[in-house]
């Protein structure tokens, strides 16, 4: 080697070791990295993105594309594009129907709606072609993507529109800054010092949710205090709303239903009282003289000790409406969730949704959406779909998913939940032919009105946003979906590895298998066979299968377990709880026999004897016991997976990842000895030949406690 | 145009400038922020930092010494220092006695004790040399500081060792993660993720500390929680201490005196039942056998609720005495905290510390300190020293400040600490010739014992660590005077203002003097003239001059100001409270008597009717009202002459900085106001000529709430 070689070598090593230092990832730019390419990508890169055209006098939407674009060209080149002037070789132009000439204007743009956005590249020219400045802004994120994604820039040709109108992240924010079930630090709303200080993190969580086409965010939690809605609380979210605006962000609020009373401004909160419409009726008014934009409400009525209509023995139609009201004059919009249940109904959990909401079809006033949690009880690593979907033809229904992991392990499991979205929005409801329940949250049903979808957020304060990076997934696939809710959640992966982590052929199919086989690996150790809700009291962390004790029945895990010495499950057949008569025929027909129930919901529906004979020709007992081994190696196999993708993935994100798998190992077996010791207990079985018993004894399980865990909000 | 649109217009520009995207700074990199230099700058600092010289088989702190230096030599030259193998021209050689060849070793070493170093530049060679590896840690970031304070690489030439030996943070970070009193988000420790995972950001923590010589930290709330001792919680501590370890830092805990009887442990708490200290020694024994180098303990006891003692009619030696015994065997301390005072004793708030610990003089076990508070009530904007200093001579005192601004504003206002910490450090106590309070920290009266500071740490998981940018220079202020407590808040404003803003000598000279006129500005505008605790109730936010009706009297601001319509202060001379007799008779003299009493402190020590005579020639009530505007002024121009640095600033930093000020300046108006209104009220007397009605009437400023203010902790 020649002393010129050598010096090129230790300079080369010197370039490549500075900006190793200088671009140390900690996972605060989500998939919108833009780092830099090199060779024919990058050169293909400077010849599609010289030059950036715009309409004259770009809004602040065309103005935030166009600084995205700058930025993401800037970082996966080095070069910043032009400003051009018109659309010549090289250029990326950006237009509506009334600023692009002629010849440029993609055909069929007016199908595509006020979100929509067309890009296509013809003769060196990109168009990003949108009927409104919002489409020319999701275009822009969506060239970055395809990009990022690996396409050439002269290959993208993309069309597309949402087909859901409000696609919305539910904050569980509280205004002291803590987070209910937020594993990823406290609150990323600095409540305190607005409206006078502006987080810079404030524009970066804009462009992370306008990368995705989210359009909407209620800052606080569903559990809201009456302040939220005092001049002083306004005026912080009306900050928030001046910058989440150009995003094509609307902010909504949650409030909560006895506002007026608590503030002592009206003598009842009885939603047919005129002085308690008058009240929000200019609050409504009071709020969108500050937020001319504001979205709405979002309300947890007569729930879990959330005041209600029902207090005053109203509806829940009656409050809802009676809000709507006062929001309908400003096209505000009411999300009223329909997860109740009360102490005293001895009636299954599992019921008490569709028996209180069913009868209300056709009574919610047009400006109310219906906000139905996926599943019927709440958030569990599996459920079946609500029987809500499908069931109520004459309201619109929005389907809420969490996001954030309660029970999925918080922010230390790797759980990808794009599989757990997808599998409620492609569940047959059989209520009509091919009426899934993404048909049903798109509006088949309840045509011509309101449609969205909500996940409750799991942002907050921490580096990553999300508490892990592979959380950040969660964020981006609700998004995606929320777009798009026949999008494929694999694919969603590929996307968000490719942009995340690396575009290596090899090492992202791995990733991206990672993630596939992640939340199955959750159920598996934690809730197999339609097992559910048997995590730690309140915190939800945790194996506790034994309690038994808690005031409220629901509130036990024996409860939905029901295991004893004769069997195990929560028989919800007409011989049982009749929850299966809450779905259409077909679906409870093939779910009332065990033998055509889907092993992954036999305990859900069916309470069976330990030595039912299962299809793998296991006794249930020994199936049981073999479904949380399986868990427990599948996270094993993850952590292997992971560590031989070290070539690829920076050493930080991949050593921050590596210490959440070794712990998330650790608690797979802990869930999978606590749980096999607890039911061997119940059952008297012994242990299936071949099985490692538990390491601890049961009392050593139950013993465990966990004060200060995070997500009490 | 608002701040805020600037700040917008600002952050959607940042893609135009490429090096200005890529380099955004926000805080995150505090003073070590090692930014590129140029032309000559540069060049002298490649041919002086060619290479790194360091003993063969570098302990932990030498390498923790030789990537910082690494680090800086990059961030400054773009070019990584080699590893080199002798002291040839252009190394840096770091070493102790045993590995410098005598031809380097610096004379006078022997002086320097464990934590000094020397370091000298001769013959184009750069020697950092010390006793210890702990001192070569601090000698590599003192050579850094030197060149990011502007000081040519072959010019340095220093010798330092520290004054103190305990030089420690307190964190008041509960073990759910809120902080007391933080008001930078929440505790920096993810005590749930502990000990699995390991955030990078601890290991910044303890670069930045050890940066500035801090050699202990106290990882949690001295209203400290049992569990904080018990094993899952250790484990905790032990993993911070494997991250802090090699940057010379000791992990201390806060206790709580009855943890056994809390844990059911033991049956009673009681320091002298042999069962109470057997449970001490054990869990001493277990600590240690996790922590190695574990610092000791801090401990609140019989104070503002928290168990202590007393409970048991034992003094606080019995109890700092019997934890001290369990530490001992470890080389462990006690820090045992003078801060009491209890509801049922109608003595003078400011007098009970001295009358409690004055008695305890000797008492103490060798490893013990007493742990007081700069002043006598609690960390106010200014009071005077505290009268122990100088009190207790057989008995080491560490003094403990709070870098946190409970009651100078939180995070929001401008209010550099250096010049309190000092003032306090250079009071003359009076009990000996130059026997100041920095004296006899130092251990002037018991020699040969423990010696320390401590900094209530204004830490939190916030990007600026601090909650604000200016906010950090208090950290540094702190950790400057706890190495050196006879040094220069003014030094140390320009030292932290060259490395993290600037270096150009006019800005810098502006940014250095606004820092040290906010402290006064804030006095002036909250509690001038020696006033003190008029905050409001428990957040301690804003003014509540007016409040009287809390059951305890010394929660109540009246209590503190006793203003009626005759007058004004605090009578603490012989016809008052008597305070004054607990300082030296000189010190006595001089404020027995309102005309040799400094202003600053006229109504700590005396209760003045309203025309009292000021030398200004104003009537002491004049003289308010004026004060009171002067703090406005002083705020106004903090704000004027942060504008006209934008040139110098990079757009964020300086953006984030303006929004503050704002809000400061707001702030400021609103104490003189709500003040102003109040004092009249009770004075009776008009405004004096020519001086501006407040804003709103004095019921306005009695009906603002502050729900959900931060720091409740």
């Amino acid at each position: 080697m020649s002393i010129w070689s050598k010096w090129l070598a230790a300079v080369l090593a010197l370039a490549l070791l500075a900006p190793a230092y200088a671009r140390e990832e900690d996972g605060y730019d989500l998939w919108l990295r833009y780092r830099p390419l090199a060779g024919a990508e990058r050169a293909a890169m400077l010849r599609h993105a010289r030059e950036l055209v715009a309409p004259a006098a770009p809004s602040p939407a065309v103005q935030a594309a166009l600084a995205e674009l700058r930025r993401g060209v800037q970082g996966m080149t080095g070069r910043l594009p032009l400003d051009g002037k018109q659309a010549k070789a090289g250029a990326i132009v950006l237009g509506t129907p009334a600023s692009l000439p002629p010849s440029l204007r993609p055909t069929g743009l007016e199908q595509l709606g006020d979100e929509g956005y067309v890009i296509r590249h013809r003769a060196s020219v990109t168009v990003i072609a949108a009927n409104t400045d919002a489409g020319l802004l999701y275009g822009a994120f969506a060239w970055l993507r395809a990009v990022g994604t690996g396409l050439a820039p002269d290959r993208i040709d993309e069309r597309s529109a949402p087909k859901l109108q409000r696609r919305v992240l539910n904050h569980w924010d509280n205004l002291d800054r803590t987070v209910e079930r937020g594993y990823a630090g406290e609150s990323i709303w600095d409540w305190w010092a607005l409206p006078g200080v502006r987080d810079a993190r404030y524009l970066d969580y804009a462009r992370a949710n306008a990368s995705l086409g989210i359009n909407g965010t209620v800052l606080n939690n569903v559990n809201a205090k009456p302040e939220i809605l005092t001049a002083p609380w306004i005026a912080k979210a009306a900050a928030l709303a001046d910058v989440l605006r150009p995003y094509g962000i609307r902010v909504y609020l949650s409030v909560r239903f006895s506002t007026p009373l608590e503030l002592r401004e009206t003598a009842t909160a009885d939603p047919l009282a005129p002085e308690v419409a008058a009240w929000w009726r200019g609050k409504a008014d009071e709020i969108y003289r500050a937020i001319p934009d504001f979205g709405g409400f979002l309300v947890k009525a007569n729930s879990e000790g959330q005041p209600g209509p029902q207090d005053y023995r109203r509806s829940h139609a009656d409050g809802a409406n009676m809000l709507a009201a006062a929001l309908a004059p400003h096209g505000g919009i009411v999300m009223w969730r329909a997860f109740v249940y009360a102490a005293e109904n001895p009636v299954d959990r599992a019921k008490q949704a569709y028996d209180e909401f069913g009868p209300l079809d056709g009574k919610f006033a047009p400006n109310v959406l219906v906000q139905v949690k996926n599943g019927p009880i709440d958030f569990q690593p599996r459920e079946p779909f609500h029987p809500l979907f499908g069931a109520m033809p004459r309201t619109p229904l929005m389907l809420e998913v969490q996001i954030t992991k309660e029970y999925l392990g918080y922010a230390t499991h790797l759980a990808y939940l794009g599989p757990l979205f997808e599998e409620t929005l492609q569940s047959d409801t059989g209520h009509a032919p091919g009426l899934t329940v993404a048909r049903v949250v798109q509006g088949a049903q309840a045509g011509g009105r309101a449609t969205g979808m909500a996940g409750v957020a799991n942002i907050g304060s921490s580096r990553t946003w999300t508490g892990s990076h592979f959380d950040q997934a969660n964020w981006y696939a609700f998004g995606r979906l929320a777009w798009d809710p026949r999008g494929s959640s694999r694919a969603f992966a590929r996307e968000w590895a490719a942009q995340t982590f690396t575009r290596a052929p090899g090492a992202l199919d791995d990733i991206a298998a990672m993630m596939m086989d992640s939340r199955e690996a959750v159920v598996n150790y934690m809730t197999p066979l339609g097992l559910h809700h048997i995590m730690g009291t309140g915190h939800h962390h945790g194996p506790a299968p034994w309690v038994a004790g808690l005031a409220r029945p629901e509130w036990n895990p024996v409860y939905y377990h029901k295991a004893d010495r004769g069997g195990i499950g929560f028989d919800r057949t007409a011989s049982g709880s009749d929850a299966l008569a809450q779905y259409a025929p077909a679906i409870a027909r093939r779910h009332a026999d065990p033998a055509t129930t889907p092993d992954t919901l036999l305990l859900w529906f069916h309470h069976l004897p330990w030595d039912y004979p299962m299809p793998s020709g296991r006794t249930l007992w020994a199936e049981l016991v073999a479904r949380y081994d399986l868990g427990v190696a599948q996270v094993r196999a993850l952590r292997t997976r992971w560590a031989a993708l070290a070539p690829f993935i920076d050493a930080r994100r991949h050593a921050e990842v590596a210490q959440r798998l070794d712990v998330q190992v650790a608690e797979a077996g802990w869930w999978r000895d606590a749980c096999v010791a607890y039911f061997q207990s119940v059952s008297g079985l012994p242990l299936p030949a071949g099985t490692q018993p538990p390491a601890q004894t049961l009392e050593y399980y139950r013993a465990l406690r966990f004060p200060y865990a995070p997500g009490h909000g």
